[in-house]
């Protein structure tokens, strides 16, 4: 599971949403060059971190200038596969669903929710607040190989998470995104990238924790 | 922003949440003794990695041998500060906030949401599925005090999440999780943690075009 010595690790391939999150905001106020020092504060990590995962992909920098804002944000989107569209339904038309299918980032940047999948026919035939509408599993291999579907969101209970996932696979989705707690089994040829919200929590935890030991670090 | 030499990285820290599922998975098994290799294995990080983290905070391992699964487990969940009960409020008692508030990560492990908050009356005096109460916006901070809440979740609209925090942080809470795609003016004190899900798409966007680029490579 650990991944090889040529291939990017998933941390860096993350790392890289950040940069590109950080020259937007360069771009935005009009700065055309950003040292990695910049680049680094910006995203919260370490300078030698920016120049080690961009040194995976690419020779981007010019020695002692930096980057150039735009041609690298460019890069990374290209890199990033988000120079094309990427069309996503979500199974499970409850709370989360609904929620995920209306934000900003499930309908930015090369991503578009195309639909909501839900077993409960008095779900189906609504919409969310945004629009996006609710259609029958049913109905999940045709829409899914007519519209070229290649993401899908898992948001439905832990125990119909297993069934959610065959179903995307057999209607053609090759990456999906899982927000139930559970353990899927995944052929070979599809990404599966779990969500754990609670690591979040954890993280706020640690930080609470810490600083009731040592206030005198803050 | 960037972590100092003495203190452990944000990155670091939330494997230790993957660390202890990992530990808590070995234990549900029966197993005793983990080596870095098959921890590094179950948390999908390199061995070194492991090794790297654990030393950050104290001297665990037994060298040759590997970690006491349940003692690991236990100094994690300590450093952590999961040994402790933080209650958590969601303010928002949208589709977002009402997800959350009965999702597994958000009441278990030392985590449990006490409450919703909401400006709006329609809403206020409802519950989610699970029976978590929505409160009404203007008893936060009554709410909080008596509850000691350190811990509180933005799930409100992007225009109306600095007011959230603002309360949030007048009422007493010193750790928020952010869902909003705001960026915040945060107290000194208080730690605010952003949560970017389109990272995740993202991450599955550049799996799906290195897939098509170079099929070989899967």
């Amino acid at each position: 599971m650990a991944p090889g010595v040529d291939e990017p690790s998933d941390a860096s391939t993350s790392r890289l949403s950040l940069y590109l999150r950080a020259l937007a905001r360069c771009e935005g106020e009009g700065v055309h060059l950003v040292s990695s020092d910049e680049l680094a504060a910006s995203a919260g990590v370490k300078p030698a971190l920016v120049r080690k995962d961009l040194t995976q992909f690419g020779q981007f920098g010019i020695r002692g200038v930096g980057y150039e804002v735009r041609n690298l944000r460019t890069e990374i989107t290209r890199i990033l596969g988000l120079d094309r569209d990427h069309g996503v339904i979500i199974l499970g038309a409850g709370n989360l669903g609904m929620a995920l299918a209306d934000s900003r980032g499930f309908n930015t940047g090369g991503f578009r929710t195309l639909a909501l999948f839900d077993q409960d026919l008095r779900k189906v035939g609504g919409r969310s607040r945004k629009g996006v509408p609710v259609r029958p599993m049913r109905e999940l291999t045709r829409f899914a190989k007519r519209n070229k579907v290649e993401v899908a969101v898992i948001a439905v209970p832990l125990e119909a998470a297993q069934k959610a996932l065959d179903q995307a696979v057999r209607a053609g989705v090759r990456a999906v995104l899982n927000f139930a707690p559970a353990v899927l089994r995944v052929p070979r040829d599809v990404t599966v990238r779990s969500v754990d919200l609670k690591i979040h929590l954890e993280a706020l935890s640690y930080r609470l924790s810490r600083s009731t030991e040592s206030p005198s670090k803050r």
